[in-house]
């Protein structure tokens, strides 16, 4: 045996992985396998037979065929950001972890066609800035973007900030490198605006949060590079109008608003209580307030008669059409980035007030006024005191529903009621035809909701996915759809 | 028996769609059906076993039941203006065509959400008109809109001119409403930006062509309304011009292009020719022409300073960099729409002059150029003397890419030579990464050539998929893949 040859162990089935990568990508001792175990918000604490981190697609390939033929389920992990415990195994400990993390070659970059052709490890802020280096814009942005990777984005549909002016991940995917659950390669990475030629195969995966497959590179769009951006926070004295307020800015700016971010007081005043460099830069308080970011990629419009004028006119017209009450424009990068810490520090304020129950929900964004009155009268209704801080991406229908305990009450006392202030919101959510998994998926944690409120026709049309493209079960099972 | 009741006929299955839908909603005379048996290029002429028309889902899913029960296949058809062959039924006489043209209610529309939810019957015509009326735009607009049908565009995930801003028609689906191959129907009419509450279906039924089941309604995106537009033709030396021409428009424009359509002179030559009103409006002849076209929805983008301004100064520069070497501005709503009848008519054009042998096919638009040198080496040096006509969405990186026959030849004995053109063609397409199937599908006349050069992996996965949802291969048998 030479001594590279690593001892053979008694389990037949890694010494078949650590044949394949090598035994430097097969991790099994609890130390090096345990930032793959957890995840973000502390609510699950997996375990794992291995964590196998393959360094190509072909090993890739070779891995998950490894584990079909031996009947052993595997969660695909990228950069282990996601919030809905779709990307940490279950506590059974018979999974296999695998991380996209040694894929990441930026395979291609056209700035001409537009398009970057990335490996699924890719971190997204990596490829925003190969993008920005061509002169071009990746338009997907979230707080986690120094850690999770494309594989992760593209699984969980990601959305973000950006989305009401370019969409969401799904939106940016042209084409994907699929290994499938029995350890074929589909190599699907079109980079065409149009492809007619065909089912439509790489949206059965994108956002499938690893249940059909492991995406192992993708071909993604690139957009002309922003030259220029401004920004501005109004305040609002009826939450009526933030919708006619979005109507008229997009209409005005020609459709270039590329952030429509709306807050409460209530937010505006934790924040600014508890978040250092966070203030109110209104001269009154109001009950509502909104954060409009507009961008051009046009030269010229960093200049006179550029952005910033347009942001100046729509406003001016707002204030005079009553649609806001008060509103401040950013006059450098610094005073943006400060009404964006605003917007940004709102989570984590929370966190000082006390235990904050979650919801990521959407409706259509002409129900968002009437969703937020009726589920705020029905919370505070089951639990007088509750402070809800409703805020987020209302441009896209998208409402971090976010509601903090009443003051001085026992957090923990406040937290076993998790469940059933979500069932209270997420029915008046299906009453309104929205949807109770906006952006972060359902994962784990929303498996049971989804069942008890989708239609059956429509889990049925799920479950015949899953089986068609899986039919061993093999890939996250118990995530998404069981 | 009441006079109402029809007399039984020796078709019991006639006899249950009859009591069904009524006896005016079932043509079974082959005047009544002919219309719904040829397709506008005269390529196939089908029979079937009747033609239904629902007036309502609960019937559409009544008649599916029906047809499943019986095991007979159905053909779902729009207008009846795909060009593939895709939306009539087989010779055999077999199939029952499902029409939709009475499923055709506008049932709600957002201008706040900016979303229609229409039946699959409404004309995209009336679509669009329904949606300027609300101060919005449905943004897909094609030659065929003023009889091709909602249903049939989500159908063939159609194309036409305003891709390169607003996407293909499967961007502007939220949401759909399918009676399913057995008759149940799914209620996914979602209207939600961001929804991530399990797999995307909807994106299975977009551009399957009427294989996975029928579409009675969907829930589309609308924009705010353009309220200026500035068009432009410009003369190129260089055809590798085009492609950097794209770029410096999508970036000096702020991504206002809604239109970038080549031509080369051979089309605009023929088109000056044979079709009434058309004429060259530049001096000299140049090789290669772009027509271009800015648009705004900002509010003083039809006055000074506005999209004719921006166009005007996007040509100033791109003749100062030699992007290119002449070009006319549209000073009125005639002088548009004249630029683009040159477009429009290009197709028309070339049937003066004698057989013309098409291919819709897309490449990355920055091999648009290398394409066309090396596809028009290879299929005039099988046929001298043939003459190419490469135009269409350069934007897109759509080529419809026409070839006229040489002058004086036979005309049957040209068209003759169609399978082996399409070999050259699409082999050289598939070399470079293109698709076959750009934006008219695959229909019936491109399975086989789709057999021949799609990847055996992702043409099991299109048939796992046809299974799953299709498992007695009732819906449009045949079409896509088999």
């Amino acid at each position: 045996m030479s001594p590279d040859t690593p001892a053979p162990t008694a389990d037949a089935f890694l010494d078949r992985l650590v044949a394949l990568v090598g035994p430097a990508a097969v991790l099994t001792t609890p130390e090096a396998m345990a930032p793959h175990l957890t995840e973000p918000r502390g609510l699950f604490q997996g375990r794992a037979r291995a964590v196998v981190k393959p360094a190509s697609t072909e090993e890739a390939a070779a891995v998950v065929a490894a584990c079909h033929a031996a009947g052993v389920p595997m969660v695909p992990q990228g950069g282990n950001t996601g919030l809905v415990g779709g990307n940490v195994p279950f506590e059974h400990g018979r999974e296999v972890v695998l991380s996209t993390a040694r894929l990441n070659r930026v395979r291609d970059l056209d700035p001409v066609n537009l398009t970057a052709t990335v490996e699924a490890g890719v971190v997204l802020a990596d490829l925003q800035r190969a993008a920005a280096d061509a002169d071009c814009l990746f338009p997907v942005s979230l707080a986690a973007e120094g850690s999770c990777q494309v594989g992760g984005i593209i699984a969980a549909n990601a959305g973000g900030t950006g989305v009401l002016r370019y969409g969401n991940t799904r939106d940016q995917v042209l084409g994907l490198e699929v290994v499938l659950p029995d350890g074929r390669v589909w190599h699907g990475l079109r980079r065409l605006g149009k492809d007619n030629a065909g089912y439509a195969l790489r949206h059965l995966f994108v956002g499938s949060e690893g249940t059909l497959g492991l995406v192992t590179a993708a071909t993604l769009r690139l957009y002309p590079k922003p030259v220029a951006t401004a920004t501005a926070l109004c305040g609002l004295d009826d939450l009526d109008k933030v919708t006619a307020l979005l109507r008229h800015a997009r209409a005005w700016s020609g459709d270039a608003v590329t952030a429509f971010e709306f807050m409460p007081r209530f937010g505006i005043e934790i924040t600014c209580r508890h978040m250092p460099g966070c203030a109110d830069p209104l001269e009154a308080a109001w009950p509502w307030y909104v954060l409009i970011e507009l961008s051009s990629a046009r030269p010229g419009a960093g200049a006179e008669g550029g952005v910033r004028d347009d942001l100046e006119a729509l406003l001016g017209a707002a204030l005079e059409a009553d649609l806001i009450q008060d509103a401040v424009l950013a006059e450098s990068l610094d005073q943006q980035a400060a009404l964006w810490r605003l917007r940004e520090s709102m989570s984590e304020a929370q966190g000082f007030e006390g235990g904050s129950i979650k919801h990521d929900v959407s409706l259509p964004v002409s129900r968002i006024p009437a969703f937020i009155a009726r589920a705020n009268a029905a919370v505070t209704a089951a639990l007088p005191g509750l402070r809800p801080c409703p805020f987020g991406h209302v441009g896209d229908g998208n409402v971090h529903y976010n509601l903090t305990q009443p003051a001085g009450m026992d957090k923990a006392a406040y937290l076993a009621r998790w469940d059933e202030m979500n069932r209270i919101v997420h029915d008046i959510v299906t009453e309104m035809d929205g949807s109770i998994a906006a952006e972060h998926g359902v994962g784990r944690i929303k498996v049971a909701e989804l069942e008890r409120l989708k239609a059956p026709v429509e889990l049925e049309m799920m479950r015949t996915v899953k089986r068609a493209l899986d039919p061993d079960g093999l890939f996250n099972p118990g995530k998404v759809v069981v």
